[in-house]
């Protein structure tokens, strides 16, 4: 499972192993990063290099992308909402499912409250990963929080090659129907 | 010179070729299509492939892209902006610079008129270039406008291999720091 925290100058990835137990492990985290003194068309290219790197050495089944809004600052959400452009497309191109999830879905799955502060959930992603410390930047955090929201909403389910239950089939259709 | 309306269902482009005297020919006029029925991953590799396809079979030397603002439609928007990062990326990966117009900055270098309609941009276009009709969909005329509002406005002086003169370097360098 592979979350990604778009963002032009700092993209956050993480990369989650869930059992059938919903046990998870980490498996990497980091950060890919772009110059922000350089062309956006040499940033974007620069993001896309860096994460199929990532997907190519770890090999995740989905992919999972936080949700972009433009509510905050409009020239932060446009480079942003780029980034996560970048980031879906590099999953169609490897032929990986992708799916995005809001902040709030994120908060809500991994501290069981959506209204979380941003301190919660990267306590209970060291809790659930067995860290000895949050992993910096904030972004790196935040994409495995992103990657254990997408296994436990639905998505190890949805991602496995064998047949779906009903209702698997029917979280899979309405996770579709949210992406759209 | 290469230009892109970006969108997730049509993604206009238009290919012109620009004489230093500024007389203009079209090269090439189309529309990269993708199915709303299919996840947003696969979208996007599919503008993706398909404005490869356009650079590679034509060999621009410059990529201008119609800039997004959030005004509009949220929805639509978000589709937008990830759609104007893949045409960013797909540019930064053939090595091309790429710079980005606004819809105002582009009717005022077609017509001299930034509040010109959709209508008296189309019929310049079609002056300009000789055409015998307006392109269609307008999707695709917007593209060959943009791609004319780039040459125009100095993007051909830019794409230059040569020395840039004073006049032509401050322009360049005013377009670097309005694409950040």
């Amino acid at each position: 499972m592979l979350g990604i925290d778009p963002g032009l100058t700092r993209c956050g990835v993480g990369v989650v192993d869930v059992a059938p137990d919903r046990s998870a492990t980490l498996v990497h985290v980091g950060v890919v990063r772009s110059d922000p003194g350089s062309p956006i068309e040499s940033r974007l290219a620069t993001i896309a290099a860096g994460l199929r790197a990532v997907i190519d050495e770890f090999g995740p089944s989905v992919v999972a992308v936080e949700r972009v809004f433009a509510q905050q600052n409009m020239h932060t959400v446009m480079g942003t909402a780029q980034a996560s452009g970048i980031a879906l497309l590099v999953a169609g191109e490897r032929g990986l499912p992708a799916a995005t999830h809001t902040p709030t879905e994120v908060k809500a799955a991994i501290t069981g409250y959506g209204a979380a502060d941003k301190k919660q959930v990267q306590a209970m992603v060291v809790r659930i990963l067995r860290l000895d410390e949050v992993p910096r930047p904030a972004d790196a955090a935040d994409a495995l929080a992103l990657a254990l929201c997408h296994a436990w909403r639905g998505g190890a389910a949805v991602a496995a090659s064998g047949p779906l239950t009903p209702a698997q089939r029917a979280w899979a259709d309405a996770e579709r129907l949210a992406r759209r």
